[in-house]
């Protein structure tokens, strides 16, 4: 078995990153995710791993583009303004078919905002910040192990697919402490020579990685091979959970991450009251589990999708219900996390 | 009556800016917008404007961000992976309750894609390609003539919100020559005073613009605050047009900018053959005319949407129609535009 | 007559620059010179000029290098560490053969030292802390009067021999306070049309600005000619000052800038006491006026160098000298000012 | 005994620094240095040394400082634009008292000015072309051997005196292939507990390098010291070569480095006319061997100084004569280099 220990979300999963064979990290700091450019800045030289603090974030995701070329497992992460600035770097990565994975511990937003919890990072994850026809797959944990699971199913993703890969975390999971166990191996990287550039190979190698392709008929075949690359993400990749499905609940809760946690517990406290809620909470937010979640809907009074936001997946739940019945929201903006009382009040409201 | 002259649809948008009273433009250069920073970089010093060429595209969202904070019109432009490196500051402007312009000629994406024109900037434009709970008005032309009169609609409406405004051209309608009619005057820039900083005024003058909010009762206060304007933007700002739409048309076309041109000569072809079809062209992207395409879809067998791109507003049309009728789908990626036989051929596919 | 003010070194140099026609000011901040800058910040716009706060020194002295090829009065400040960023600029500027201002309000070094006085760039500034074979002529100021007059002065040696021109002041007469005269008019700027680019002008015009020549005989003909206009400059541009140079002193001290303010006490307060002193005070760095001091030199027993530094123009005394009599160095590191009676008792010490 | 091998001087340069054990190198490419830079990119992956292309010059020397500060042997290298960026992080790094070496393989200049070999950055070698009172030991190779040989010894001298070195090579050296034979090991690093920063050392350790000393009377008191070791340096590491002094030659001429080489043919070839000419190369630039030259110069008719530039070294030489007998300059600009008829007929006039 592999060790168990007390960690905080940020440093499990730059540990889960090393332990899976990631040797090269480049970022900028920022809060609420410093303890993980912290923990790679102290680890890397440990393992004779690459730990680069770039001269910004722009500098820092176009090293991710240059290290993944090269055929290497690599990693950078930041917090939801320094996201930003990497969005054209991830659709070149997205665009070259690269492998690189991207953790975003999100803070409170627009703007410099804050550092507490949020979710308003939603909409760039999932429907891609950058530019161009493209999307990212999207990891939402919930637990801090969860945190740390995703970063080796992360480089997984990344290498089956060769596409950047998003852990969408949070300030709360980021610097949360929860007892974390790691394996005592992980899958290795895939052999690298499918997509890296190679000085000592075949002639028929890949010396060029490239975005740019003038003609638009080129560009139009790239673009239809990479969202067939997508079908498959979406027929292979979606995960979710639920909870207390059997029951013979009126009402579907949808949440996810830290908001997950706290519907849970909802859930919890309602039954024992004798209501009854579903839950379901999806894991993958791209591909989201839209089947998974108009199957859960089914039959139901309504749907409750509760986010820390303004709105965001509701949109995915509603593309997914389509009017098979109302889809209500409740949402906090700020940071302001729900109390368990605070969020039973408000659902109780919307069912009664 | 105004002057009506030939212009690329680039020029016309810088011009018509600076007939606003656009006197400030920082940008860094990218094709296919090429024509509107040279523009600025010739006419600017003319009017005694300030041009300026930035040293990258993150320093001129700042600079966009630092000029509106001080009271003046200020616009930038770029092409989609210039857009994407302003993310950050985008998001920055719209906590901060600036007015902006931004203007975003569309090349083919993602990565460096190609010069040619697409509408695959559709999701980052609408849903916030930066970080945190935001909207941005975004306005979507189909002629040069609107190209140009969106100039000081996208003033107008930053100033009487205070909120940064994107224009979503593409590099088609950049780069084509129209005639274009431009007004004796625009309507003046509303009294900065409720925005800006100011050294000469009353005590209680705002002296501090800002997005950082620790505390995170006082950023949900704000969040709550901006999404009340953004409801008051939603009541006063929607703008589509319709096309055919008295006709007993079974289907439902919707398509923006350069896809409806094309969309349109289609239900023209299509009329002649007998086939009506009716068209709704959102003219507003964000906020979208959701009741308005709800209310075309009404008793349709079908409805029917066209873009540039691999399919990204289709996401709104299923919304708004949410359930009520099948939603299909017509697209091309790669900056690859429909000739009028292929789009009449595809859609009469999919009536058929 | 002109207007008198009471004025910091670093405004009236500002206001000089400004009365004398500059309209174009590129730098980024840096104390001692901060009044300089905040200056150019605050009165630039009032006269329709171009206050830009680069995003580096380097930034500042390539935009002043663009601003002179367009054939403005251009200038731009800093002190030390960002005088060093200037080099490479600073050399492109002179192998450009354009006219421009730097200020070097010079601060304690080396590396980010203090804010003191001192006088320890004299080497960067009179042999090309920059690479290549060139030389920048070198004002060095002693009051507040002749920091402001040397704006205008340096203004036409750079256009007059078409180089870059360096006031050298320091941390004390940047920030000391002493009345100063601004005359009702300055001397024009001479015709740009002999260096500027120009779009509408003849055919022969000068349409590219270069200091690249690929051909070591065309970068050697350019290099002579080079040479040429700094004989030029040696044969009308020398400057110096003499003081109690008509009595029989038996010992010659050279000084510049401030540290000729404190000799020049000394000189007086030893003359009270029966001891002659001759005094000459370089105010043309480079080029040297070697053959006054040599001439100064001539007959006397010793010749005494006074630098704020550990000893750098010393090098250009003994070479005027050169071996004709002893030459001795008083100086001092780190900013520390000679106090009037410590000086005396220095000079009596190399006297006696 | 070592290797022998066929190299250029870039290459043998690089080559030696990592046997020397130099395993941090930080650069940015620039002609004629290219060679050098690409073999520590090929070289250092092998030897789990950190190559790093910095994007900029400036943050080039930024991070060799920071290295040195960290206790490893570090090296930069560039050609004379791109040694000016670097001379704020030059003098920061003499103030900050620590080891370091820079090569720089002189290109023509000023400004881009060419690729051809030059001398013309002696003054901004040797006078500090960064700010403040400092000065960096300076070596002249001549040949591709004693080029490779310096890099060991430069680390010796950075680190037994805790100064930046550079070594002052030019084009032609970096390019030329020659035989270069290398030992079997080097002298091994010293202890760098002196001067670096550590972490589980001793509470006395030294935990801040810093160059910023507000107080005039401490920084005063950093720089008697640095001179103190200034004045070592010019007692023990002081460094020429003769050649045909026995004879009784009438001229002495001075040159270093390729110049040198120019020189001593020209030696060879007027003596076998009959014609004596006693020569001194100096090989350490700064310090100077003022003393040997002086020595070298008594009861010379003349003595003759020959450059690769217009005259920069010439000061030294007539520093170092004295007006003990006429100096006099033969150079060339622009990257030209004398041929060996050229170069004897330019002397036989200055002896004539």
């Amino acid at each position: 078995m592999g060790k168990k220990v007390l960690m905080k979300g940020n440093e499990a999963v730059a540990e889960a990153a090393i332990l899976a064979g990631c040797r090269h990290y480049f970022a900028y700091p920022i809060t609420p995710q410093s303890e993980l450019i912290e923990y790679m800045a102290k680890k890397m030289p440990l393992v004779d791993g690459t730990f680069l603090q770039a001269e910004s974030e722009v500098a820092a995701i176009n090293m991710v583009l240059g290290a993944a070329a090269c055929g290497v497992r690599v990693m950078t992460s930041s917090s939801s303004p320094g996201i930003s600035l990497k969005q054209e770097g991830i659709s070149y990565i997205a665009a070259s078919r690269l492998p690189a994975v991207i953790v975003n511990v999100t803070r409170g937003g627009p703007g410099l905002g804050n550092i507490a919890p949020m979710q308003c990072d939603y909409f760039q994850a999932t429907r891609g910040g950058g530019h161009g026809d493209y999307y990212t797959p999207v990891l939402s944990p919930s637990t801090v192990q969860e945190f740390a699971d995703m970063a080796p199913l992360a480089f997984e993703i990344a290498e089956k697919y060769l596409t950047p890969v998003m852990i969408l975390g949070d300030g709360m999971l980021g610097q949360m402490m929860e007892p974390v166990e790691f394996p005592d191996a992980y899958p290795p990287q895939k052999d690298p020579s499918e997509w890296a550039l190679g000085a000592r190979r075949t002639p028929d190698d890949r010396h060029i990685i490239n975005s740019l392709y003038i003609d638009p008929y080129v560009l139009q075949e790239k673009t239809e091979t990479l969202f067939k690359v997508y079908e498959e993400i979406k027929k292979n990749e979606i995960r979710y959970e639920t909870y207390n499905m059997d029951s013979d609940a009126k009402y579907l809760i949808v949440a996810h991450g830290t908001a997950a946690r706290v519907a849970k517990s909802a859930v919890d406290a309602l039954k024992e009251e004798g209501v009854e809620l579903a839950l379901i909470r999806p894991i993958t937010l791209w591909p989201y589990p839209y089947d998974a979640v108009a199957e859960a809907a089914k039959g139901k009074e309504k749907v409750i999708t509760i986010e820390l936001s303004m709105g965001q997946m509701v949109e995915d739940v509603k593309l997914a219900v389509c009017g098979e019945c109302p889809v209500e929201f409740i949402g906090k903006a700020g940071g302001v996390v729900f109390t368990p009382e605070e969020i039973v009040s408000l659902i109780r409201e919307k069912i009664s």
